[in-house]
């Protein structure tokens, strides 16, 4: 026999370790079955439901209502227990002696001065405020809560990046400044691999990985979650890089996240390819362009990020960074698997590109594509061999594309693909060449023509003298397609800016001093690891209640 | 100065090599400046229009009229050339040896009684009857036509697969039987790698960077561009599979195709898994489960593909079948990211999985996700950490989770992280291991479970200890998520299927005979390959005249 009993407190606010210490201490209680204290939101009360702990009148509890729940084995048990939670909330205080405890942020700054961070971990409906308070005061701001809004978090990162800071989340777990990790972190060997992160478990699955394979880590990032969003526009993430590109204790930069939206990926690969160090990237989920691209590794396990960057420390990378090259790319294939892997690969950083084999982010080729931009057309798909042999028979369309294509001003690159073997023509090269050398004679700018010319030395055509006779009219030739759209995403890739005012070098210089405003965990945590700190005895305005901090809120702006 | 002259012929056929040899011909003229000679589609109007040609009447051709077009410096040269259109068709004619034509399938059957093969690349619109008649005669058909519909595709594939017989297309570009390449294909060495593609050009790459990197084929098969769609459901690569998997010539297999669809790839990679030969996959721009994963190599290019399988052949490969593990998984994170790799890994082989941290084909997870198949739940998640500590703090909620999901008689392994460090719990294994020891022992079935535990041997929680006491609890500890993933997903994926009657190895034995019905080209590229051919005289029904083609159709089925 068992009986639940339980109650809600309206506009209760209590702190989520001292929630954790009251379940704790009722479930001790002798005839106490099971304890429930948490607030009213739709998955908690999901979550009592599951542990048979959800009555009908808890059903009814808002999100920033208090359910306390208990299963006893009586009703006198039960009915004695609750009876406790009002001593239980007050018994749970704080642990931190009272020298290292401020008032309010402006204190905390005036007692550590070198206090370069500030660790937010309050509740998310009460971040945002704190956020706006530490970077008036000039402090780097590492914002753990979730649950705050995707306008405030733009609106704040905005801010920090026009003062030279940086707004590390919302909902960043993890960030580690000289050795020193903020939030969740583990403890790692220092060395020369700096990291950066929308994801917090994923930079600490890195870092742990890099410490235990040999290496050490220099720096990590965190960015929260939602930086790579079109919306946000990775500006955490470029303040993060161009500050690891500066940072002299830095040699190999390694990135991770899930993928972000492909303008955001082609600006932040155009971005790194630029920063002159060599970086490994592990966008989790994300159809890479290739291990090695555009100067860029891509990794392709957590692990396996670890394991690149540890190799990069010990090698001599070419981070030369290359001439642009300017206008529009226009590919031209006969070979629809050639075509389908050179767009793949070439979207990652020319954005958009137009496609009649268009591959996730890629475009798909407007009917009528002269002058629409990047392109890339296979000229052997279905609705251009009705009646008509395929191009890697008959180059007719194919010269016709060229020589038309090299009209075009906004050209820069034109791309082709000459397949050789049974079944293709005898001389390909016979046709082209001659178009290409028109191409390049006849075009308003600089042009430069790629081929990949795909062959064996034992294919009917001779593809060494295909190849000369490629090279005599001017292209510069390849033999897959990988290796020429690498050359050509390097060549053509955009340059990228970085907004705001540059974060300062010292922000990463030691000493590493905290402003810490709430979980008293972390205070202990940044102390026990030797960093200098100072915990907020924050509470939440009004007393926790919603509705009169919203009239308190209103009183204030009028 | 220059005028244009165009004629329209309406219902007439002339073979694509024709039609070629006819635009030669008329450019070849004196005063004759440019060319058309094509089928009225939209996309040649198009092209015609491009190049200053379409005139307000050929603007209204149909697209089984012809178009012919010219441009020439001035009337009466244009009007003798147009002249010269009849004659000109009729001077194109066949360069085979009359012993070497057949005027049907059935007579040429007669006259190479060893034939296995039909190489068929007439018009789109006939092709499905040639297809249906070499099936008939109880020949493999290599497709290369492309305007052939699905639903003829699919028809004629199910049919090819209950005779035991391999049906390679629409729109096959490549095929290689012993080094006789039929349809497009380079000269390459003869060798122990054998391939698969559902991309023409993609198997042309990898067999030449096979040859060009110092390696050799066995066999490739091309399946048609559309095989693994989940209406056709890859029913030509399962044969070709099972065909190379028992052929004693092929070491290591390559596949290279766009990627399938979910149920298709999970399909595929646990058929592979179980071929008891190691694989190279190249789904060309699918995000690969990492670069090795449940026994299966994921290439990153053409390039790698042929890399890959060439290292392969040298090695001692483990190719074990392991036994599987029946029932769900159930996964309960603590750490996003560690949630999100998971996702994107195990989803290859168990499809569908449900997951609050969807990524691509992952489903998103039910509110109440009770026996709902296999999840993945990150209770490190906004909706749960509302007045609630982060889950690597607080073990409550995963305890309750670890203990429910054991009761399920559905769950075959349940799967969960340990995240140590700073900011975390101070010994989590502490009240995990309870929990897995609970689980074990009141599960219905043979529960497994695996647990990811994240730290390095400097954490304040003493990784050691940690994993020893999860150990004592049964769980099996991995450490890393790729790690437990792959293990994951070896045990789990189901069992796959052939469908129809097994392909018999005789058809890869020499000689290399094959029917020719379409284009005259690829019956010299056979001959000149050395390989035993004989080539139909193909005219189209009724002259090419569609209206009557149809007429005479019904006329036949009534």
């Amino acid at each position: 026999m068992s009986v639940i009993l339980s109650e809600i407190r309206p506009g209760a606010y209590f702190d989520s370790v001292i929630l954790m210490q009251m379940q704790k201490s009722l479930l001790e209680l002798p005839g106490v079955l099971d304890v429930g204290v948490v607030m009213g939101t739709e998955a908690n009360k999901s979550i009592l439901e599951q542990s048979g702990l959800l009555s009908s009148e808890t059903k009814t509890a808002k999100s920033d209502d208090l359910i306390v729940a208990i299963k006893a084995q009586d009703r006198e048990i039960g009915k004695r227990a609750i009876s406790q939670v009002e001593n239980l909330s007050k018994r749970a205080s704080s642990t931190v002696a009272n020298e290292y405890v401020a008032n309010s942020l402006k204190t905390a700054a005036r007692m550590r001065p070198d206090a370069k961070f500030v660790l937010v971990s309050v509740p998310g409906i009460y971040a945002a405020e704190i956020v706006h308070e530490a970077l008036e005061l000039g402090k780097h701001v590492i914002l753990y809560s979730d649950n705050v809004s995707i306008e405030e978090e733009i609106d704040l990162k905005q801010r920090a990046s026009q003062k030279g800071l940086m707004m590390m989340g919302a909902d960043c777990g993890t960030v580690m400044i000289n050795g020193v990790g903020l939030g969740f972190a583990n403890r790692v060997r220092p060395g020369k691999i700096g990291l950066i992160g929308a994801s917090g478990t994923g930079l600490q699955s890195i870092m742990t990985h890099i410490h235990n394979l040999g290496g050490g880590v220099s720096h990590a990032i965190g960015t929260g979650g939602r930086d790579l969003q079109m919306d946000v526009g990775a500006i955490t993430t470029i303040q993060g890089l161009n500050l690891l590109s500066r940072d002299p204790g830095t040699k190999v930069i390694v990135m991770v996240s899930k993928p972000p939206s492909p303008e955001v990926t082609s600006r932040l690969l155009s971005y790194i390819r630029r920063i002159g160090k060599p970086a490994v990237l592990y966008y989790i989920g994300y159809a890479a362009p290739g291990r090695k691209f555009a100067g860029t590794r891509f990794a392709g396990s957590l692990r396996d990020a670890a394991l690149s960057a540890i190799k990069l420390v010990d090698e001599e990378s070419d981070t030369q960074i290359p001439e642009t090259i300017d206008g529009n790319l226009r590919g031209i294939f006969s070979g629809g698997t050639l075509a389908y892997e050179a767009t793949l690969r070439l979207q990652a950083t020319l954005n958009p590109l137009y496609s009649n084999v268009p591959v996730q982010s890629a475009q798909p080729l407007p009917e009528d594509f002269s002058g629409v931009g990047h392109t890339i057309v296979d000229l052997g798909s279905d609705e251009f061999t009705v009646g008509r042999l395929h191009p890697m028979i008959d180059n007719d369309l194919r010269v016709r594309y060229i020589k038309k294509e090299a009209l075009d001003p906004n050209v820069g690159v034109l791309l082709l693909d000459v397949v050789l073997g049974y079944g293709a023509h005898p001389d390909p090269a016979s046709e082209l060449a001659p178009a290409i050398e028109y191409a390049i004679r006849n075009s308003v700018g600089d042009l430069e023509v790629v081929a990949i010319v795909l062959g064996t030395e034992d294919d009917p055509q001779d593809v060494e003298r295909q190849i000369v006779k490629l090279n005599d009219a001017g292209a510069l030739v390849f033999r897959s397609t990988s290796e020429a759209a690498d050359y050509i995403s390097v060549r053509m890739a955009p340059k990228a800016q970085v907004l705001g005012k540059q974060v300062s070098l010292e922000s990463l210089q030691p000493p590493t001093s905290i402003i810490n405003v709430g979980l008293e965990s972390f205070y202990n945590s940044l102390i026990y690891q030797g960093a200098k700190a100072i915990q907020i005895n924050w509470k939440p305005p009004a007393g926790g209640d919603q509705k009169l901090m919203a009239i308190l809120k209103r009183m204030k702006t009028n």
